[in-house]
């Protein structure tokens, strides 16, 4: 099942809603510009570059609603369904890229016929799609570049075909590689508070074979530090003009944590989520989520794939060097 | 309500069910040596210290119930309950700490009659939750010493007064100081799997007034790049004669966080607490428990007090000088 899927016939645009996952595979129609809207803000759709390509048949599923039939008067109206669409998420660059991408389109092609212009929209929806599909091809082959067999890899939420269109990005060299018959050890930090981790990256590398760890966020440390992970693959929202990256919270004390033990930490992503307008980290708006996501567990139960293996100590050691103090009476 | 009760007019002990907890404070009583033991290991009855008063209090009940009046034949029965509930948990030091402790007196006083040999042991349990009341405050009394009036604390897990007996160890401090009207920003870790700091130290801090902030595991690294984080506090489940301390899950990434921000990490604790047959932390068996821990959360929701701040960032920047490489298409 394809997690984003325009439907040529029935003139209809579908996503499986991310939500529902590992417990049940389901896809939901996407009609009005408040479906769309909630189905990003929600995380029905989510992972930067699969909000991109949904943001691309978003705007031309709503162009066909649009009463001007070109012209400047529909630019506009396109323009302020692409700026509501686009105020659904602050964070990933994807979204506004390609409703710009989608606005510029018809701008260009304003004076052509309202079937026309439409035309050139699909047709600009499915090149953003379509380029997706071959960027994470190239992605995932730079990344199997740097890998061995046998390594142990680190992820952090979810950079899969859910998150992207094929392979995806941080798990596209690992499922390229377990396709020409490679043999990782991964494990997938669980990612709170909405557990993208247990959820989505467990339920996509096990039903693709890999061999795949759970684990708490708060575990990362323990595995790196007992020699199983050789190199660290995540994802990433924004990229800065110096470097520094946007990525699902937890990503900085994975790096953090990677740097300490010497591990390889790799951000993988397509060009586009490099912004030059953010000179630096300290550019990147952060959204703040609803603290009841961190009060209130509202994910199905279980939140893992039933047969997916866990790692679960229920302690750590702390390293003597690492304490500044040991506070006695 | 105290955490750990021992009601003399009813020869019965009953202790504060944690995994109730912060929906019901509810007590249950700990009457066969079965009941004991799952108190133990479901983490009714929790935190190293709690674990060793609660295992004193248990062994002298059980001790009523032995047919043996006294000598050698008590001693034996005595021993192999005591062997029992030791097995509840490995890595706790304090539970066969305690239950050593009181097998001992029961060794030294196995002379006297059944009733003297009894009262002596219900001595002894009184004298280790006596003892760790005193430990609280004097610990509670130097950590406080250690911040100033403002800080920002963080902390993992939970080793406040439901984990020990008053006051707490690494909550002791911050009680303490609150007590003297001394205000301090806390960050509560919520600790997964099993959410102590969101269930219990959440609940202890907003109970006692303290501006307490609960945050994901995978966060601690965002309020410490923020620079609202001037001391780490965290309790301890055994300390290696060469300082290496276990404690629950996700305390060495804590500590590996702290270091890189330069912050200070101090780890409060009993002296009970240090295992100088452990020689460094290679020594310490780690407790790996059920994975359904990981996939299923059980707890009542909510899972932290409803009024509680959460602080909720959707996403953190990693800085440049932390990613190995970043991979484009």
């Amino acid at each position: 099942m394809d997690n984003i899927r325009y439907d040529e016939r029935e003139k209809k645009l579908y996503v499986v809603d991310q939500t529902l996952l590992p417990n049940e595979e389901k896809e939901i129609l996407l009609d009005t510009a408040e479906e769309m809207y909630d189905a990003i803000k929600l995380l029905k759709v989510r992972g930067a570059p699969a909000i991109g390509i949904c943001a691309g048949y978003c705007l031309y599923v709503l162009s066909l609603q649009i009463k001007a039939e070109n012209g400047d008067a529909f630019c506009e109206e396109l323009k302020k369904k692409a700026d509501y669409l686009n105020s659904s998420r602050p964070t990933a660059v994807n979204l506004s890229w390609a409703l710009k991408r989608m606005v510029a389109v018809a701008e260009k092609n304003s004076a052509l016929s309202g079937e026309a212009l439409r035309a050139r929209l699909l047709e600009e929806a499915r090149a953003i799609h379509n380029e997706d599909i071959e960027m994470c091809r190239s992605i995932s082959e730079l990344g199997l570049s740097l890998v061995k067999d046998g390594y142990g890899i680190l992820t952090h939420c979810n950079a899969g075909p859910l998150a992207t269109s094929r392979y995806g990005t941080a798990l596209g060299p690992i499922l390229l590689g377990t396709e020409r018959g490679m043999k990782f050890k991964v494990f997938a930090d669980e990612t709170r508070p909405l557990l993208q981790g247990a959820r989505l990256t467990s339920y996509e590398l096990f039903k693709a074979g890999v061999d795949v760890t759970l684990i708490c966020d708060n575990m990362a440390n323990t595995v790196m530090r007992n020699g199983w992970v050789q190199a660290v693959f995540v994802g990433c929202d924004r990229i800065a003009a110096n470097g520094d990256t946007a990525n699902k919270i937890g990503t900085c004390g994975v790096a953090v944590l990677a740097k300490h033990y010497g591990i390889p930490f790799y951000v993988l992503g397509p060009t586009s989520t490099i912004d030059m307008n953010s000179k630096t980290g300290a550019d990147i708006k952060i959204e703040e989520r609803d603290p009841d996501e961190i009060k209130t567990m509202f994910y199905a139960k279980p939140m893992a794939p039933l047969g997916v293996k866990c790692f679960n100590p229920a302690f750590d050691v702390t390293d003597n060097n690492l304490i500044t103090a040991i506070v006695t009476e």
